[in-house]
């Protein structure tokens, strides 16, 4: 063959390549409308759309209890726009929060724990993030977690290991982004706490750390500003909204006061991140999830008012960055029914009933029986004698409706023998814990009595769960403003970057 | 007060009422453009985005095994527009198929196991099949189940009770339709078998019932239809896609038959239901639920190949009812990875398999070990020594594939142990199976061996299931042609009838 014919050839590959490609692009990325000033992206970790469904549900079980069925919408959920998201990551078709973010943010794939750079770990990607800085816009990342966890890290971070905390840190410091809020940087003195202190970095490198409520909310625009929720758990992440005390602040006063400071001219772009509706589902409490859901609705209504008053100009993206824990809206044990009111019986979220376990055991008397009424104060879980379930039979009979809440409170000898079991696995304590299959499936790495509980009474409301790690199922992406309406359809996360970058009119 | 202001009280509640009526309609039900002549009605028993996401990482998996995962999309899922479906019914978050499909057809809620009447039964309603029929549109309902069950019934019956096969049956007759195809009808002679057989009823009221492959295909237009499927099971529905044999049709076959029986130049109506999807999810058997999505993916594209030909008439709809068993793309013991070519292992249903079992217990060696080499047929599993596993684990080492695939169908002493407790509980038989509640977690009724082991080989793939019924998550819808943008979005079952009625110029 002569060059010409070779020409022909690479001619009529090309265009099949390109027709191939173009082909596979079954979802329209391109905006050509007017470009959006104030864009938020709205991630809420973990939350599938079995994570929404359930807190539409339980918040219409409590206000309808009793009557027909019909589902309360949440804010997110009832924003004009839907899409259905594919997750999977370059090695695996279950991701994790490294890699969903990273495609959420900068449009390509990697493999999981990988923080926005591509499988071989060698090219960085540039976000969207950093793309709106780049063009002037001010820039906000809040999350309910760490500021260097996953989510957030892959929005201004490029590190072949989402546990390298504190070179992300370094990252986050170096973005030169206007507002960080919500948790605080993890491991900020280094994995062995021998390295110089990342929040005194920041401080020369100009950025005002605030740690505290009324600051916070005194703030105003000019210095970058690092803005770190007064209480933070072991992971520097804020606690659940269902453990939230005074002096707090919720991640909607967060997303408000970042509105107040990035609002400029040019526009700004906001991230926000529900992150521990992840880490709620992880540990299969559903109360815990469902409250941090709620909090992070209310973070996207403040998104939503400001919206109304600029509404030509601002899109709202809310996504799940992947499905946690399997969670389902039905159990093998209630069929055909739910009982999601049940779930207002908890109090507190797993992570704060661990604590109630901590100072148990420093206490003197371990018995079952002295655990029992902490279990009934945290979860409305009951063990009643044979009599005591009578009288209680008799009374809900004759009428008395506190009786029948009660009774549907207590446990079955299935569901108190598992409870006894996790029990007793808990006092043996952290290291007498067998590692085996079978324990795995039980307890998942968790306290054993506290994810028994929160499992046992998710049952009894109808909700089951299948795994303690992620899933892989397409989660649910609500959209509304300019552009929306590109968001509709069931194509990959990857999209949702190159979506919001056209219709942000942002590039490379 | 006189009876002016009194007219100015109820003039103002009623203009507040229509402003509610509408504020809440958050969906457009209301299509002005031009109609669709040809409408087909696809419904995926049981068929939530998890189990058409689960087919998609299945024919993946087996196509790109050791690759970079991809999402091959189903025909289905292929469909231009999607939308997101609230299911639940009147009385229950968890619907059931007969008020799920009572909403597809009709527009209206209803309770749990109501047929095509309000929940007080009382008040009939009228669905879109019989408003395409007095239009004069000619009308099909094919089903792999019954033709009298909940959800190809929802179409043309009205009965306050599912389980009336008899009289919904009747009703079947009476219906003056087209062409019915699939299964059978169910207790055709009645529950005792003491009443007039209905086929002899269908045949004197002017339908040719036909029962062979060959004069199904042989059938033109002329006399109305019912074409039976000549292998049915107990319940009168057709095998399991995975179990069907040589002379049986398959729901692609019987719908490409439809199209050609309908056609004219008033149009048609045509629901063509994959009722077993359903019974598989039930059965929390994946091979079968995966296996049966394919033959009603199979279904779907002869009506797209239809459309082609048709694009500017014709609507086509797949939607599910309500997910069935808490299916997740995922399990606590495989963690963040899914394995779902070990599905491929699968070589029969569990309905094939209760059969082998039946026959075993017929047997005179019912030792466990007599049992091992059948399930390892049929689902891949396998029990091995030490020293076995050790020579696998060299092979597979040194690079031998085959090795590396039997050696992660090995069973672990956990799942071992499971499948051992199963098959002695199976041998026990059914009148001897304890039915207290742990067992029923256990087993939910279904053959304890067979049931077990499908959840085993599900785990091994990375799929877990919470429950024998249904759930509650919404369902995905995917939509083409005439109309079909209107099905974007996040609403009610309900809302599917109203569109599909708007888009085919329908009303009662």
């Amino acid at each position: 063959m002569n060059r010409f014919t070779w020409k022909k050839v690479g001619l009529t590959l090309l265009a099949l390549f390109l027709f191939a490609t173009f082909a596979a692009a079954e979802t329209n990325n391109d905006w050509s409308g007017p470009k959006a000033r104030y864009v938020f992206v709205f991630i809420g970790d973990g939350m599938g759309l079995q994570q929404v469904n359930a807190a539409e549900i339980y918040r219409s079980s409590l206000e309808a209890s009793g009557k027909e069925p019909s589902l309360r919408k949440l804010t997110l959920s009832s924003l004009p726009v839907q899409g259905m998201i594919t997750t999977y990551s370059s090695n695996s078709f279950i991701t994790d929060s490294a890699p969903a973010a990273t495609s959420l943010a900068s449009g390509y794939k990697t493999d999981n724990g990988v923080i926005g750079m591509d499988p071989t770990k060698t090219k960085k990607f540039t976000t969207v993030a950093q793309m709106a800085k780049a063009a002037g816009m001010k820039v906000g990342i809040l999350s309910t977690v760490s500021l260097n966890h996953a989510t957030p890290a892959s929005f201004y971070a490029s590190q072949p290991s989402r546990n390298d905390y504190y070179e992300i840190g370094r990252q986050l410091i170096d973005s030169g982004f206007d507002y960080f809020a919500g948790g605080g940087i993890h491991q900020n003195r280094g994995k062995k706490k021998d390295r110089p202190d990342l929040y005194d970095i920041a401080a020369e490198k100009g950025y005002a750390v605030l740690r505290d409520r009324q600051s916070i909310l005194a703030s105003a625009p000019g210095k970058p500003i690092i803005a770190v929720n007064p209480v933070l758990d072991g992971s520097n992440a804020m606690p659940y909204d269902m453990d939230r005390c005074e002096g707090e602040l919720s991640l909607a006063e967060f997303t408000a006061k970042g509105i107040e400071l990035l609002d400029n001219p040019k526009g700004f772009f906001m991230m926000v991140e529900g992150g521990k509706i992840d880490w709620a589902c992880h540990a299969n409490d559903a109360a815990a999830a469902i409250t941090d859901t709620f909090a992070f609705d209310e973070a996207v209504k403040v998104a939503v008012d400001f919206a109304e008053k600029h509404p030509d100009e601002t899109l709202i993206i809310v996504v799940g960055d992947h499905e946690t824990g399997g969670m389902s809206l039905g159990f093998a044990g209630t069929q055909y029914e739910t009982f999601f009111e049940k779930i207002a019986f908890q109090k507190e979220s797993y992570e704060a009933f661990d604590k109630r376990i901590a100072a148990f055991k420093e206490g003197s008397d371990k018995r079952f029986e002295a655990m029992m009424p902490l279990i009934t104060e945290s979860f409305g879980l009951r063990l009643v004698t044979a009599d005591e379930r009578k009288a209680l039979e008799d009374k809900a009979a004759s009428g008395d409706d506190e009786a029948r809440k009660v009774l549907a409170m207590v446990l079955s000898d299935r569901e108190a023998e598992e409870i006894r079991r996790a029990f007793e696995r808990t006092l043996q304590g952290e290291q007498e814990r067998s590692k085996d299959e079978a324990t795995f499936l039980l307890y998942g790495g968790y306290e054993p009595l506290s994810v028994k509980l929160t499992q046992i009474l998710n049952q009894k409301a109808g909700i089951g769960w299948t795994s303690y790690a992620h899933t892989g199922i397409p989660v649910a992406l609500f959209a509304s403003g300019v552009g929306a309406e590109i968001f509709s359809g069931y194509y990959d996360n990857t999209d949702v970057a190159w979506k919001t970058m056209s219709i942000a009119g942002l590039s490379d």
